[in-house]
């Protein structure tokens, strides 16, 4: 099969690096372009790829890309497929300039998710948001176009009660969330911030899960997405663990759920992307496991290659009517893994080249 | 002032640690008795203290208790007031034998704490608990008495409460909680377990919060507490944190309250213990901090020497109303810093010694 | 190909987990046996391997061990090979009785790894003293026989001396080890002797160093191995690490080498395993980085499978010439991967059936 | 008595919150101005200090810092004794005009250590080098002075070392340190380099305690100091400890001494500062353990107020003769404990106002 080129926006940052390592040996896609900051490239002789990242997942990288050169933040190539890593700042200004110019971007970056006419789309949640896509190239003028992943705490508490809300429809959650300091990039937190601590804050993190959530779950009709009237509260802390998202979640349902049900209804759980095989795919997406401690971040990220979102110890909640614990794996499902299923199921679905 | 004598049941522990590590010096009681187990103390001649005991916490061991020898479960002494680091079953068999044979006993251990004739005792909270004694003391025939602490991480949320509750009346409270690795003694949580990890369970932990904050803030009479009617849903994690147990806490109030009168009831609140000045009684019990990041364990847990209540990041709740963060010392506030201000409150009363 | 079937010892432990991991899928093997303690064995109807265990790797437990019935200590199986993961008392009793009954027992315990006509085996390094099991098979009267592996962490440093112990000869080496959690098995270190903390001990682990190191560099003659003649000496400490040995290390050379030299001699450093391409053995065994900040147990662990051993800041010592800093995998090239590659080796030299 | 006013230049590091912490409640010394960077002092009105700092102590900031003025890094201030937490690029332009301008300079930063005329002084080991003052005054032409302290891991093996070099003479050490991120300052290191994780590399921090520890020990004379002849190797690793720098030491002595010769002789090792009783002298300044497992940086780093020194696990070394375990607290008495005590020795000795 004939591979598709795709670059990366933003491949030296940590997000960056995941959407490297994803893309190395994918069946679908192939790297062929990297761009980073002006900093870096801004002046004399190109620079390797594998001269300017300084690697800091536990993965070796990929031969690949250490030989491609790095080019500067909006230089042109041949991919019309973009994966964009970039800081909100300079995703703001560039997503819109490779858009018009006839890339199709899928951005994990937070700019341009809560527009009225951009999909923010998890593919086993809301595939019809795509239809968005109409509205944006015919208001924006783009030749190509551009859609966005969820913030990566909110990816996994949404997986989580995406089957929920079919089933016996959602009216309030209350998630109290433990992630992971990956989550805040490199250097991101500080050391001698969390040895021995937790920092029960992170900046525009619960605003982010309140209004992600409600626009995922909504209905998109006339080219914006009516949010679902769903109440949320989240408080969210940071923790001393490398990779993983964990979430204490409590819901109150329209149609009451037993624990059973609950269970029942996660685990049966199959959409379009596991229907369809996508290579990035988990399948299943949810998992839930019976031991009382679990899932937990250093023994459940990886499941599903990082993909799944593991549940646990699903209760009644005296409150809500039902509790349960979450768990994803944040710079996997939560962002580069999250891009790149996007990209695979509208490839999938033939309207990925623009 | 003549000092009183007191014992401390279990006192290898670290819960036992603490004890001894907080009698030292202490204006009103004098350590001179310390127990230990069966297996400690069963054979030939006694051992000093400071020979059985591996000392655990990160100050040295007081001089005055290393000389003592450590007795056997069940030893006579002559000490009117005990406090026991007893776990829960030695605690269940020995506790009534002490307060049959006249001591004080102040109790650390869950054993008895949920009896209907047993106060479970926050000075600051419940003192009126207190009446309680009469019908024990009746109804078992001991010459002495029993009064418990509650758990590590009730201790804390009840402590934030009880001014909201005198104020405006809690109807509901949800409550996550982070806890240190402390609260499970030593060897406790293995670090293959912590490290790079969190744990979401904490075995029967979320039933005693639910029930122990109810009676905390009941109505005792006629010799037994009516719990107050509160709902309450309580998920509880375990984090890579040595000491310092921190939860993310919603509130629906009866009255409705802003932050800034949460905030500014918090800041007023002050009991019987800082009125009277008791020693181990911080002044104030509860600070709140104004910046977003704060409490944090590291940089908290140690405020008021460990006695006071830390609270931050007050702000509404789309669903309860209001929400904050909450952070206490679980072995100093949560456990043996909590039987000591029990004993010094009932001095203090005039009502110590049986 | 026919698969030899195996048996593990020892098998619900930490390092007969490993076993189990490694050998799912292995080419040559096929679990087919395992054994647990009296305790969870010895009463009543047999139990399942998956129930019996509480699977601890971040791997999940591989489906063809699951339903194999846990066997009592001493059981009867039809598998040639055994490996062991036995605790040292268990192992001195048990390995003996395994080997005279004509099973091939690869073992990980410390027992008989001293033992004047035990192999003390690195495929790698020293495969000409599987000569004493001649003698051993002779003088002991049995009709299988006993492979022991190194310590943990003397493995990762024998394994980076081996080469320049052939071009150099090393005459005296200072090692001071930072070692991992996983290294004390389960529960192993308690999380409070080691969160913001380092125990710089760790029992009879320099002796082992010491001793082993010797034993594995001599020379094998009439049926015992007369140790090397250099001089050690070993400080071990345990830090917050879940896998994953780091050593600094300091040589003195026979022969003087430079830098430069020492590295390429690293670097050219392939054995028996590497040319025979055994199943488990990395290529190259001993991996060389340039960056000065490396090996790092989180980013270098996992090479080579967990196999392979890395190398980094090779630079002048002014004491004894050479000093650098090696990195191997406690409970893979440290544990049972050591084992599991001692079996392959005899495998391919066709000696591996008693 | 009358207080010394006294200043704190680049006081809003961490170095320079010790400095502040320390410094509260001094019975010789006063608080009166404190200086920050160009950038935060640099236009518009004064700032508080108490609103331009970051607190990140985990004991709170005292109350008489809060309100003083952050002057510009030049500032005229009236207090004849500095100390400096300033960065070594920073230092080496402001120490001098400080020293010119007839202040007497307590400096933490490396900037000047190692130059000839300038004392690298700890009390208790080389009092003798403020001889070099004289020099340093009239050579530099300078109305103040500098004296400066070593680098964190340098002072605490050369406490230790001190009493052995009296007593046996130091021939060679070998050193391997297992050092706290708060040395790297703040941010310093990033949590993702740290978790799970050592990082076996802090730069020019071998050298650092080559040369200065052969600079302490060595003779001052004729303006100058002739360095030790001691033959040093220094291998230097990050570990997740918050604070507290462990060394795994080895020593040969040029008379040879046993362990309890060398035990003995580190707990008889008094000098001057604890002969006169100086108020941040500690005493017994070597603290030696005898349970196996000791120093460790949790438990240890604070004895002497922070000041002292742990030795453990002294013992043969097949080597060198003499090996052994060294903690110090890296943020006190490795850096603003031991500017400050140098400034109260000079103070004792009558010679601290230029």
């Amino acid at each position: 099969m004939q591979q598709i080129p795709v670059a990366v926006l933003g491949a030296t940052g940590m997000v960056g690096q995941r959407f490297i390592e994803l893309l190395a040996n994918h069946p679908w896609f192939r790297l062929v372009a990297v761009t980073g900051s002006e900093r870096r490239t801004g002046t004399g002789a190109p620079i390797r790829y594998g001269d300017a990242v300084t690697w800091r997942l536990t993965t070796p990288p990929p031969t690949v890309a250490l030989d491609l050169p790095l080019l500067g933040p909006s230089a042109e190539f041949d991919a019309p497929v973009v994966f964009s890593a970039l800081p909100t700042e300079e995703a703001r200004e560039l997503e819109p300039f490779f858009a018009a110019r006839g890339h199709a971007v899928f951005s994990n970056a937070s700019s341009y998710r809560m527009e009225e006419d951009v999909p923010l789309l998890i593919p086993e949640v809301n595939p019809e948001h795509l239809n968005l896509l109409v509205t944006q190239r015919a208001r924006r003028g783009w030749r190509g176009y551009l859609v966005t992943n969820p913030n990566c705490s909110t990816i996994g508490i949404v997986l989580a009660l995406k089957p929920l809300h079919d089933a016996f429809g959602v009216r309030q959650m209350q998630v109290t969330t433990l992630q992971a300091v990956s989550g805040a990039g490199y250097p991101g937190v500080a050391s001698m911030d969390i040895l021995d601590n937790v920092i029960p804050y992170i900046g525009q993190e619960e605003e982010k899960i309140e209004r992600e959530t409600r626009k995922l779950l909504g209905q998109a009709s006339d080219g914006a997405v009516l949010p679902a009237e769903i109440a949320i509260s989240a408080q969210c802390t940071r923790v001393a663990v490398r990779d993983g998202h964990l979430a204490t979640i409590s819901v109150a349902l329209t149609q009451a759920a037993s624990p059973a049900e609950v269970i029942a209804t996660l685990r049966e759980f199959r959409a379009a992307p596991q229907v369809m095989g996508l290579p990035s795919a988990p399948d299943p997406v949810v998992i839930v496991r019976d031991e009382v401690d679990r899932p937990q971040p250093v023994r459940d990220r990886d499941a599903g290659k990082g993909m799944a979102i593991v549940v646990g110890r699903v209760r009644p909640c005296p409150l809500f009517g039902i509790k349960f614990v979450a768990l994803s794996h944040n710079t996997i499902r939560g962002a580069a893994g999250a891009s790149l299923l996007n990209a695979e199921y509208l490839h999938a679905r033939g309207s990925l080249l623009p």
